[in-house]
């Protein structure tokens, strides 16, 4: 007698906090960078899980461990679950491993139910998704999807000068599962959200339309640096009150662009920052986003605008560089319809959402048919040990996922058969 | 047949060109770090000039180089001349030296014209002035002053972890002369302007009238970090945005206070600051100054209220800490009064002026009758390898010292008798 098809909400949750004990901090959060030791030991336990369930495991070149449940079409390109078991340095429980783990449970929940699908099911853990250890972030799913070269990812060092190609020897994951070229079918990602909207909506669900657009630049405002107590006002050219002038601009004509528009300042210096010395030269970081690419591009010209009439005003020099820029990605409308339809029938409140943070699907949206789910985080935090998120959020996540990647993979007609 | 009483300008440019051959760099400017082995020669030279115009050099104990000329009245307290020869690590060939050749060009043209004086002169060049090697600056004259004690000037250390001691010996400048005690009629001191003010205003002397008020304060301003890609601005706690309007709101009070009120924001940081992160936490200093300290403490008040009101308003924290406090130091008003009828006499463009940096003279002044002669540099550039003052102004600011401290020195009514 088969089971009826459904996620285990107890076993998912142990599996989450299993999981979460290898790296584990004295608050509760997680440290496990990626292909330290416990990187590495959260993937052997996630493998040990996967040939459980029967699967097949394998690793590519890169590192990005695969765990395949066969399909009755052998030759089928597979649809791929997944997202990352690496986290950040003072990480919490749920980023990342909550989408490996989601994918896990509806693959025991397909045993336990006897269902075979049509298309193989994957599951992925992409390596070195924080890039906390390696920069950049997403690199795993950057080679795979060939967006960087394998011969680049490996060369890259972490802050101790180990290159990646031997971290991953270090670790016991350096595979020789070829890292590009594969056909796949489509690709789920669940994640918690990082951010407060889902909560302070009330809202169960985020349906993911893609991720949003971001520019990164890079501003200098040269002023002439001078005494501090020698220096009439008048005849100072000080680089730091333009910056702030400029910072105070930026930010009203970000908020032209509401509620979409986003602006931060991540990091700014001082040249020779000195007590009494006035600023000769500041620079700073801008971060824009938006949902639009050419809402991005007006910030930019507006930005660019406001910040030469300081310039002009305050008789300093200002140029601004574009350091990254990363266009917005729209997911596959089919696949992110797959997802409403699951969340409608089961009844969830639910919103549609623009990712903000980076993500692996967004790589893999340049690539195959691509949808993600997001579940609420509590107080919206994320990259921190007190990250987390309610049982009942982490169940519904997987709740969502399993039609959708149902849907995609086909249920196979000799489902119940033996 | 005696000389006319006359500086001799040739001679001043002279020895203040040779002075700067030692530490001299690529670009001009001059290198001479405290007690370093450039510092130790340039001592050597002064000394052997003081030596060669048949003065008496000393060294106290913490390194202070004084040359004395016998008063007719042996134990009268000198009259003291002086200022440095340290240098910043990119300093000029005037800031410091000009004061004490100067001093050396006085003594020369008293010997050539044959004039005795009542009261001694003594010479003196301050150890460690700039606070380029040992902080604080301006600590010879602070021991000297009784204002910092020896056994904490000599466990100062440089950033190689070098005692103030132990540089004092292997530069063989720790001298025996006891540092504290000594009985001085009054200071004189000469230096450029080291700010823009005199050469603006189309003026040859700065008559000093004192030192301005100088507050240190530490800010911090805690918000809360948070993912620049998922949280929607309002939502956000960003120290950044907040610190850059308290920027705004300051530099508006300060106008405030024109044209006396400076106020300069010399440092800045992000703590764990990263491009794609919210501030969470933004440090900055501010260095307010003005003539009156009545007036400092109600810039302080009003930048307290203005702080508090931006952090109420944005939802952040701001606490305002006192660093360090210098009250406003007047000079003499008949010592001042000297140097303003020197100018008058000789018809000089001159205006009353306070000092904006800090000079031994500012320690001076709480310990004996105390005034300062300025004379321009071209573009108000000092802390610079550019910096640079007319040959004609050079002799100026001495022709002014001289009578002076004549006037203070008193002419023996042996003068011309040999």
């Amino acid at each position: 007698m088969e089971k009826q098809l459904k996620i285990d909400s107890a076993r998912l949750w142990q599996s989450l906090m299993d999981m979460a004990r290898i790296g584990a901090t004295d608050k509760g959060g997680v440290r496990r960078l990626a292909l330290t030791e416990d990187d590495a030991r959260g993937r052997d336990l996630f493998a040990q899980w996967c040939r459980d369930a029967g699967m097949t495991v394998s690793v590519d070149e890169i590192g990005n461990l695969f765990a395949r449940r066969a399909g009755t079409q052998t030759d089928a390109a597979p649809v791929l679950i997944g997202s990352h078991l690496d986290t950040q340095p003072e990480g919490g429980r749920f980023d990342g491993v909550y989408g490996v783990l989601a994918a896990l449970e509806l693959v025991r929940a397909l045993n336990d139910a006897n269902i075979a699908t049509e298309k193989p099911i994957e599951i992925v853990s992409w390596t070195n998704e924080e890039g906390a250890r390696f920069t950049p972030a997403m690199l795993g799913s950057a080679v795979f999807t060939g967006v960087t070269s394998l011969d680049d990812a490996l060369a890259k060092q972490d802050a101790q000068g180990i290159t990646l190609a031997d971290a991953l020897t270090q670790s016991g994951y350096r595979g020789t599962r070829a890292v590009q070229g594969h056909k796949i079918d489509s690709y789920f990602e669940a994640h918690i959200e990082q951010g407060p909207v889902l909560e302070a909506n009330g809202t169960t669900i985020g349906v993911v339309t893609g991720g949003q657009a971001i520019r990164w630049l890079d501003v200098t405002v040269t002023g002439v640096a001078a005494h501090a107590g020698t220096t009439p006002m008048p005849y100072r050219k000080d680089a730091c009150f333009a910056a702030a002038r400029m910072a105070m601009e930026l930010e009203q004509l970000v908020a032209r662009y509401a509620p979409r528009g986003l602006v931060t300042i991540g990091q700014i210096g001082i040249a020779n920052a000195s007590r009494n010395t006035i600023a000769g030269k500041v620079t700073f970081t801008v971060d824009l986003r938006h949902h639009d690419d050419s809402e991005v591009d007006a910030m930019e010209h507006d930005l660019r605008a406001a910040f030469a009439n300081v310039a002009m005003t305050r008789g300093v020099a200002v140029s601004v560089d574009t350091y990254w820029r990363s266009p917005a990605t729209p997911f596959d409308a089919a696949c992110v319809e797959l997802v409403a339809q699951a969340v409608d029938t089961l009844g969830y409140s639910n919103e549609r959402i623009v990712s903000g943070a980076g993500h692996d699907a967004i790589h893999l949206a340049r690539y195959c048919p691509t949808a993600m789910v997001f579940i609420p985080c509590v107080d919206g935090l994320s990259h921190n040990e007190a990250e987390d998120a309610l049982p009942e959020d982490v169940t519904r996540g997987a709740n969502v996922l399993l039609p959708a990647v149902l849907a995609r993979a086909g249920v196979a007609a000799t489902a119940n058969a033996h």
